[in-house]
């Protein structure tokens, strides 16, 4: 039950942009430019960021919409993305990803436990000044979004086939789509 | 130190916007819309919300800034900013900027600490929904900022007078002063 009235159409995150479409904008311009917008980190690697993100922040309905959609960008392999969300040390991922990973955990936790060792270490690599100040700001930006779902009690869960489906078509065509839409007429 | 290489002209997140343009204009935005724009809380109130999460968060850099422009929203009155940082129940504030500093401070930790209970004393104290929600986001938009600012290094400190004249600034013209600035020909 969210702590505010929230238009019943929507759900989750969408259901608090059509609440309050002043800050949403600005909202979703951010997550297209970290998770959408070209990158040299793929788009399923950012959105494994940001549900691992979730995931220690235990934020189900982000770490339910994000998982879905690294899912969508690792070809529906629900079980691979599970294995990163859960034990990113033991999962079959670069280790780049691992090192830009432990860094994003340190993020959650506060911003002054990211060490200078762990950053030497995410460029041993090969991970570049970019992408690692990307992998903070996703990290720090899922901060902002888990709080802000499960803040005001928003996080209202989807069954698994809308998730998919929502999955899809934001990795296809980014989170403007979260934006409330103009009425048709 | 900064754990990428940053532009010394800039300090603190306006270092990161230069780095990162990408990112900083959504940023810039939010907190435009959050702390700037027109609102039934006040530019003074909102200032001090964030000012109280970075307190929280132990982003020295964040505190500072905000509880500067706090101060010059307040007549310059330190002490008394200092006062609702450090401890909001015994400072000389509305019951109404408690009980949604009190949110703020749930938010911090985790959203999901956020009772009904907590909502329900704030609107009993005359907080609006909107009200409510610009509190919640504006404590989660913090713990977003800060990390940010701390993951990267980049909170540098400035000279107490450096820090009045760019509160003064930002509290008349908004954040988008902070945005990297077109070069002047």
């Amino acid at each position: 039950m969210a702590h505010i009235p929230l238009d019943e159409g929507a759900s989750g995150i969408r259901a608090l942009f059509a609440f309050r479409p002043e800050s949403a904008r600005p909202m979703a311009d951010l997550a297209n430019t970290l998770l959408h917008a070209a990158n040299s980190l793929t788009r399923g690697e950012r959105e494994l960021i940001a549900a691992y993100v979730s995931s220690l922040n235990d934020c189900t309905f982000c770490l339910d919409s994000h998982a879905a959609i690294a899912s969508w960008h690792f070809g529906n392999d629900e079980g691979f993305v599970h294995s990163v969300v859960t034990d990113p040390v033991t999962a079959v991922i670069s280790d780049k990803l691992k090192a830009l990973l432990h860094i994003a955990a340190r993020v959650q936790q506060s911003g002054s436990l990211v060490r200078p060792l762990d950053v030497e270490r995410a460029r041993q690599q090969g991970a570049s000044d970019v992408e690692i100040h990307d992998t903070v700001l996703i990290a720090a930006a899922f901060c902002m979004f888990n709080r802000y779902v499960d803040g005001l009690g928003a996080g209202a869960s989807s069954d698994s086939t809308g998730l998919r489906e929502r999955a899809q078509l934001v990795a296809e065509h980014g989170y403007s789509l979260s934006l409330p839409q103009p009425p048709t007429t």
